[in-house]
């Protein structure tokens, strides 16, 4: 396997997993690890992660669940041919597949497929903000470019099984837009979990579990704390296998 | 003042205010303490307080604040002449009016009428379900039996001036149903407060601020734990004027 000048290789310390990322490209952060945690997924169900970047989510998510299948969905064709890459290099070809697919266009050309469960570490910032240098690539991970996140739910609820779930990690300042556009595809929230970067601080991220087409009755369970006195708390050094 | 047999007086712990209390009626909860001390009223301005009880937001909000004015609304007739004794055990008639209304007839009876801000401690539970031998009186106050929740928001859009602000208290297993209807309304959530009976537990309370015509843009703050190792935490201590 080659490593290239702008690449570099982790290990996700679960199951002997590694990842190669890329400088140039946009790399993951807590958001996917915490999303990856947060997920529940079966052995015999079938999980697609929307916008994959690395491919870092089916990689965690294979580690800690062992589902029957994974699709990653990238558009960008770097980052898909880097997920690709990762697949190889951890021999997970006939249990994860790379498609370089718009999320857009995903239930026109795979009319069929209905998956299980879908996760989704969606662009944040809608179109027009961000770092003025920043790569497109990078631009295009982070902001609405292409899309919006009502295109994503609208794609998601119609890829999902009924009964699928959708899992979803955002930032709380536009959680109320979230669920409202969960409501409007028939996806209910029914499991919240907020990130705080310290006790006494407002939540910087959030988790969401939403069930397609399930009655309204929603847990916010406790909350997640990711430092205390400077330190990693004992729930995240777990979480990144550090214990 | 009279205190019947039924009644008890207690102690607010705040500005030597005290309420009484009918075993017959409702009683007011934490939930009644935890909103008042997470409202924010200024000194110029109006509060309505929507199914007031026996007078106790009206009361603690008042003790904390200093409002130019509070209005407390309760349709049920005996709890309404509870209130009115209450201000005037406290010699606040000229601070606190009481009106004995229905919520959703509101705006028609008070044209004119419009508030900085209102409080709303709702009926958690939908009509039907509940404690067989409970009284019409607390039935009424736990239950979706006069009105519902997207009667009651509405009124209090109407009734709210632009930009005003609506404070409630909730069960979080019905909060997207709430922030749907918030956003019918116009009213958007700016802030929200989960209370946990403990660390690792799920939250069983919420509290949320709206603001009416505001733009999308949330606040998740730091949960509220109400015990540690069976002791009331120091904040809750604090907010009972225990400290």
């Amino acid at each position: 396997m080659q490593i290239s000048e702008n690449e570099r290789l982790d290990d996700l310390e679960i199951d002997g997993l590694k990842i190669i990322q890329n400088k140039e490209l946009f790399c993951f952060g807590i958001d996917a690890v915490l999303l990856s945690h947060f997920i529940k997924v079966g052995h015999n169900e079938v999980l697609a992660d929307f916008g994959t970047g690395s491919g870092v989510i089916p990689l965690i998510v294979y580690g800690i669940f062992k589902p029957k299948y994974i699709y990653g969905i990238e558009y960008q064709k770097k980052s898909f041919e880097l997920a690709v890459k990762n697949v190889g290099l951890n021999k997970l070809e006939n249990k994860i597949s790379i498609i370089n697919a718009d999320i857009r266009e995903m239930k026109k050309l795979y009319k069929d497929l209905l998956f299980d469960v879908i996760s989704f570490n969606p662009p944040y910032m809608k179109s027009g903000g961000g770092i003025e240098n920043e790569s497109d690539e990078k631009k295009i991970a982070r902001h609405e470019i292409i899309g919006c996140l009502d295109d994503y739910i609208r794609v998601a609820s119609l890829m999902l099984k009924n009964r699928g779930r959708l899992y979803l990690v955002y930032r709380p300042s536009r959680l109320i837009e979230l669920i409202n556009i969960m409501s409007k595809y028939k996806i209910e929230a029914k499991r919240i979990r907020f990130v705080h970067p310290q006790k006494g601080k407002n939540a910087n991220l959030v988790l969401v579990e939403g069930i397609k087409n399930a009655g309204a009755e929603l847990k916010i369970e406790d909350p997640l704390f990711v430092y205390n006195n400077g330190e990693y708390t004992k729930e995240l050094l777990e979480i990144y296998g550090k214990i």
